[in-house]
């Protein structure tokens, strides 16, 4: 027996129970609906790429993070770190066979070996949806109503999409001849929550000029530090100004908000010049999404336009607009948000079993109960009451059946309908004696 | 741009196009149904785990076909082969965080270095359900009836699931003084569908002696080549003879058989002595699937009852009955079989664009849709109709939807319901002016 081995899981690993698990699969499910309701379609990539072709545009920072090997016939492989890059891959390799505008949604893990700590894993679920080879209003409004729908179904109405325009800034950087430091200027801009205004002013000046980082500062504050969904068009009108007149940009800022305001969800959208994303591909659009009674958990859904997604494996770019969510991240803010009620399993009913029982009769009721849209299981082994009380408590069942104690298999095949049963309401431990019929009815009334 | 890389998936992996993401994401979504209606709970592990975890168990085939490496931490690490492995860690683990009879399912991706060839591949989706904790024939049998009631909810009714009992046929072995060698015969007539009769009786002989190995090719014989359903009993009767009268494993069997007649589903069961299934942990009841219109497929679902899941990594053994899944070998024989018709996308409507055309009234439409139940997509570009036409296409998209020339947002808003547009059947390709709730009642009529 010295020779067991400890039960465990890598570091960063988590394993799911079931309350855990159903509770991400419910998840999952509704936004799965949403994405499908809205013309999304799914694909599926392998967890297991070419190291080449998922590392070669990342940094140094993914490089380090990745889960690299050579597999036994030698090839340098790695585990995806996210579902962007394969699905750069799988644009190029399957070009000819789909068709666009391509609007898909994607839920897989992706794995990444950081640092454990609090809300971070080296495994987890991602969940993104992006239109491709359209650069329209019309589908950078799409994933805005997408993110919108998404969260209503989750049962969060409190939160705003935080949304600016790239192309928008850059201009401004150029006013200001800063177009070569921008990717700079970005990720000292992204920084803004985490270090504060002053600290990103002291880093621009020294980028820059005093005078440049005030402006700087000036524009991603906006018209006003509360920021309202009401101010979205003077917001872009001053940004406009600052960036040196209309263009392009703002007018896809204007053409967007106008779809918004057309299906009434304009007080869930504000204009917010400090959202930059850190990342230098995206080209248009950007957005983030904060939940307004936990801001503190940052963003559960961000992405923007992006204008050459498939750039390192083919010649033709392929423009596009998509988001992603942070599903671990959304699920621990609705738990802390006592949202979601945990659900342990999808059983209505338990059938207790006695020594006495035949238990064929038991799963001949089970079948009727099956028949009516009643999940119904049978307890498998004749035992004392307790074990099966904890048990239905652990499952989370409302209802308990005892088999009368005349019970015969004769009486039921003759009528099952009327056949005599004793339903438990587990919630009240009040028992009753009825027919199978109104015992259907009972059940099916309280769940609608 | 001679830099580019090549964007291909590595050999044994694939992508999954959206048609066939699809009919994967519906085909799983019936089976959890079922297994949730039956009191079966989900959980997940991660995809990569200790070496030592995965592999202590398996024989060198496994561990030759594993991806396996050291992480940047230096841990030994693999990716998971099968689902049953992570379990019997999982429940160790979590021995005093769960509840037995523990009924759980498991959906997710395993990964085998295999030789890729037809119907093999080196990352797959496996579906399994077992239950634990309880040694009892109502569990035996709760397996079996999901195995029908899942192939009956995916359009199969045509197949017979082949059981036999392991105990049975150890017994035998034991009479034949066989036992010591059991392990090889197992495996050995395992092999009969692939190598046929003589070959079996050859090898047989070679181990033991000419007399024995008739004997065995006698057992698994059983008591009429053509398997029927209505021989079960009598099958039983042959087996227990044989192995030496009856015995607990017999009862087994037949109380398993009594709850099959109870829910009425003899018709999906024969017994079948030469189903021993090669692994040497099973101990009881043992099972394969197989259609009946595509037996060359292979069995569909297998599995059976074993004593000591978690022998491995604790000291208490715990009992499990359970079953697998090969969904791609599943899919791919619902596909031979002509049953799944794929789909394309949820789409059922296609708002076309034309230059006129206000983009703002076109999703204000899409939402009334949407708030009856209706999935409908704008196109987001006014384009000529051809390409529209294609994409409605490539999308099974059924209707089409024309704003009229006049059409205007005031008009519009005054009476939604009333609005008029022009529907287009694109299955007959006949356009009819219609107002909004027609066009809502038409599509809706056609969709039940």
């Amino acid at each position: 027996m010295s020779d067991l081995i400890q039960p465990k899981v890598l570091k960063g690993f988590r394993d799911f129970l079931p309350p855990a698990e159903i509770e991400r699969a419910l998840l999952m499910e509704k936004l799965v609906k949403v994405f499908r309701n809205y013309g999304f379609v799914p694909i599926d990539t392998p967890a297991l790429e070419y190291s080449e072709i998922l590392l070669r545009k990342s940094g140094g920072e993914t490089e380090k993070q990745v889960f690299r090997f050579n597999d036994n016939g030698g090839r340098d492989v790695a585990m995806r770190f996210d579902l962007t890059v394969p699905l750069a891959r799988f644009v190029a390799e399957h070009k000819n066979e789909i068709y666009f505008p391509f609007k898909r949604y994607h839920l897989g893990k992706v794995w990444r070996g950081e640092k454990p700590q609090a809300g971070r894993y080296r495994e987890f679920l991602q969940c993104d949806f992006d239109t491709l080879g359209s650069d329209t209003a019309a589908v950078d409004f799409e994933i805005l109503r997408i993110i919108k729908k998404a969260l209503n179904e989750l049962g969060v109405s409190n939160f705003k999409i935080h949304v600016s325009h790239r192309g928008i800034f850059n201009r401004f950087l150029q006013s200001l001849n800063l177009s070569e430091d921008s990717e700079e200027v970005l990720r000292i801009v992204d920084k803004i929550s985490k270090v504060g205004e002053n600290e990103v002013l002291r880093l621009l000046s020294e980028l820059s000029s005093e005078e440049k980082a005030k402006k700087i500062l000036d524009y991603i504050s906006g018209v006003s530090k509360e920021l309202k969904s009401e101010d979205f068009e003077k917001t872009l009108l001053h940004l406009e100004t600052l960036a040196g007149g209309s263009s392009e940009d703002t007018k896809r800022m204007r053409d967007i908000y106008s779809l918004i305001k057309a299906v009434g969800i304009e007080d869930s959208v504000v204009f917010d010049p400090s959202i930059t994303r850190g990342l230098d591909y995206y080209t248009g659009v950007v957005f983030e999404t904060f939940l307004t009674d936990l801001p503190s958990i940052g963003s559960v859904c961000s992405g923007g336009r992006y204008d050459n997604l498939t750039g390192l494996y083919m010649k033709e770019s392929i423009t596009g607009v998509g988001a992603s969510i942070g599903l671990d991240r959304l699920l621990a803010a609705l738990e802390q948000l006592g949202h979601q009620k945990t659900k342990a399993s999808f059983t209505d009913l338990l059938i207790f079993s006695l020594p006495e029982d035949d238990q064929a009769l038991s799963y001949k009721i089970a079948s009727i109960f099956e028949s009516k849209n009643i999940n119904a299981e049978v307890y498998p082994e004749p035992k004392k009451m307790n074990p099966q009380y904890t048990y239905a408590e652990k499952k989370d069942i409302r209802w308990g059946l005892f088999l009368g104690k005349d019970s015969c298999m004769e009486e039921f095949d003759k009528e099952p309908q009327s056949f005599k049963i004793k339903l438990k309401d587990m919630t009240n431990r009040t028992e009753d004696e009825m027919p199978l019929n109104e015992a259907v009815k009972k059940i099916n009334t309280a769940k609608a």
